[in-house]
């Protein structure tokens, strides 16, 4: 098997992240986003935010982070943030670890060991880069269900004072003019 | 308005792009590509595929262009590289520069600026940049349709000549190692 066909079979792997959907709907509603055009969407975000990020962060490494941050979920499903708890939390993360060891893996060893990195990197949020990138794939889905009334948050039921620890909080922590920019709109959309 | 509510109109308006289907399926046949997918999983390929792109080129750049290539196609629509007339091309050429000056006109005029030259350069297809990721545009969707069982192929009854002139002319131009590794899986399937 040459390096190619390693890199091709990885590609068709990835390419089934289109089947996962997440709980936020499209812009117009419609349906479900599912998380091939979600990486797609925030890697865009980060393209066109770059001047809001924090000092030091390189926009091109965010986008590489952006693109494969999700590709876990082939295997080990979408956990919706509102979702998610502290007793799912270790489950969820080995079956993460798991995945990227199987998908990752279908690359040259040298390939699959730089994406590994990126992948732990982004899910650590500990560089700038991966702060940034957090805070940008937490700002992307409000953005969405306040375009198509209310998403998400209807389904889970959502306050305030939830959303503002499972999403205000990382964006705070990577991109504070981001959350200065739609607070405002989600405690008007919520009745905050 | 602020350069932030500029910037957040652009990216509300770029996400429709996933409502833009293609003649690709996806992988497993259940459906047609969208657009948005599409933007994301071959921003992937130049990722894992950037040491058979030639001397020169600059992949994050490449990865730039790829996200926002297809964003006219929100207004233009996709047009399937089998449905391609000499007749049809000037008129398309056209409503894409319209679409590309209101769509990238939401954005503040310096990033307004930058994207449409981006775009503009990926259009001309004469920097190795844009030869390389025009040659990732037309390498992955054989790809999905060997995966999918014949896809846009069978919808248009596509021989391999015509094949060879509309796909492996420009993947040739800009990664001729990508052509050598599908071609042969192309031409045992269309039975050429």
């Amino acid at each position: 098997m040459s390096r190619l066909d390693a890199q091709m079979a990885f590609l068709a792997e990835a390419e089934k992240l289109r089947t996962i959907l997440r709980a936020t709907p499209i812009g117009d509603a419609s349906r479900q986003e599912n998380s091939g055009e979600h990486s797609w969407h925030i890697a865009l975000y980060a393209l066109i935010l770059a001047e809001h990020a924090p000092e030091g962060v390189q926009i091109d490494r965010v986008i590489r982070m952006l693109l494969i941050h999700d590709i876990v979920e082939i295997d080990a499903g979408d956990v919706p943030i509102y979702a998610q708890t502290a007793e799912g939390q270790a489950e969820t993360e080995a079956e993460e670890l798991r995945a990227a060891k199987r998908i990752f893996g279908l690359l040259p060893e040298d390939q699959a060991g730089e994406l590994m990195a990126l992948w732990q990197e982004f899910e650590a949020a500990e560089t700038p880069d991966a702060i940034f990138a957090k805070s940008l794939d937490r700002f992307q889905p409000p953005n969405l269900n306040l375009a198509s009334g209310g998403g998400s948050w209807k389904t889970y039921n959502v306050d305030f004072a939830t959303l503002d620890q499972r999403v205000g909080r990382p964006v705070r922590r990577g991109a504070p003019a981001l959350w200065d920019w739609i607070a405002p709109k989600i405690r008007a959309f919520l009745g905050d």
